[in-house]
């Protein structure tokens, strides 16, 4: 759709109209490294598409590796085929960080992090792309399982289609710290400050069939590493 | 875009090609209450619009009432502008409850429930419901704090568009459960099961500036509700 941009080294966008976030740039951010931190901290992302000319916005998981993003579905899935279309695709993340309490009501905000990535994707073909792909897709979800589990079989992996988007250009907002009150506001009788928000793993909850049904299998190390307790038997 | 669709009551969707779940079926949901119970508890949604014919997805906070849905942003808001064009709007949350560990690689999923809706949207004129509509968001987003700061002003109010995206069809799903492996893999020797995962509030931080500097104003009952602490004084 649009021309490619030169750009400094390490920048992903800021140079265009789609890229270039103009409400409170201060907390804009188009640097490779902050964009990419973002979306990699994400356990989700929602991919946003063109079906008979209306947009149509998703829930998945994906996997960056570089500057492209793969993410994966069913071989009739819909969103994987628009995606590869002329339109493009837009995917972004965000992480919910907090509330911020201003004096006023139209200050308040809130403490998040969300990149927006913009891209055109195409279906990996070639078997050994696919396979590496889930496998790293499985392991950014939860680092050391693709190891664990059963790998694909060569029927499931017929089953499953992955797309390889493309990164071209892309932004970042990072709203973090105290209110940002009106001068005038500063002396009223108002609290004003924040309200941290953070997603916490339960305790992991096992399956009772088959092999689990007695209970011999440990929580493995997957999990164990996870949730901050690699040296622990759970 | 689409024709007004007959549906029995209480009843989004199901019966549309964009709103009909088609892999998983059984996790699908169309019913009123179950969508809309999705979409009050997300802190934000994402926003999908079309842009010089590409798709852009930006997240931002909602407040349902009925059948309509109220999002807002500065004046010059692009995506609060293109919702109200003909391509109208497609606004999805999703809420991440936890991994899902199967035997396979390939039956891994996360527990997860989420809304996608579909609608047009018109910018809210009378001013007396632009007041109203951000009271309630506000509302929405911590209850009780539109009532313990600052009423927007004239020129705040000015400042802001607001718009009401009419939900013409919708569908939620809802994945929960242990994981679902293949008969054949439930002898393995892998551990299956799930991680819960739930966002959790930590202690409020107060801004040090103004009023606040000398720490004499109390963390407000909006506050001590949200974190279950009604009657602790904070």
């Amino acid at each position: 759709m649009s021309a490619a941009v030169e750009r400094p080294a390490g920048q992903l966008g800021g140079d265009t109209a789609r890229s270039e976030v103009r409400r409170n740039p201060g907390i804009a951010r188009y640097g490779r490294d902050e964009i990419y931190a973002v979306v990699d901290q994400a356990p989700v992302c929602h991919v946003g598409f063109v079906l008979d000319g209306a947009p149509v916005v998703l829930p998945t998981i994906h996997d960056r590796v570089g500057d492209q993003l793969y993410l994966h579905g069913s071989r009739s899935n819909r969103m994987l085929r628009a995606m590869t279309g002329p339109a493009g695709a837009c995917v972004t993340v965000t992480l919910f960080d907090g509330l911020v309490l201003a004096r006023s009501v139209f200050n308040h905000t809130m403490h998040y992090r969300s990149a927006v990535l913009f891209g055109h994707a195409q279906l990996v073909e070639d078997p050994a792309e696919k396979l590496a792909a889930l496998e790293h897709l499985t392991e950014h979800v939860l680092a050391g399982r693709a190891l664990e589990a059963r790998a694909p079989s060569e029927r499931e992996l017929a089953l499953t289609s992955v797309v390889r988007l493309a990164i071209e250009e892309a932004s970042a907002k990072v709203d973090e710290g105290p209110p940002e009150d009106e001068d005038e506001d500063l002396g009223l009788d108002v609290w004003a400050g924040w309200v941290p928000s953070a997603p916490v793993w339960g305790e992991p909850v096992p399956d009772r069939s088959g092999a689990m049904a007695d209970g011999h299998l440990p929580v493995p190390p997957s999990v164990r590493r996870l949730l901050g307790r690699g040296d622990e038997a759970l």
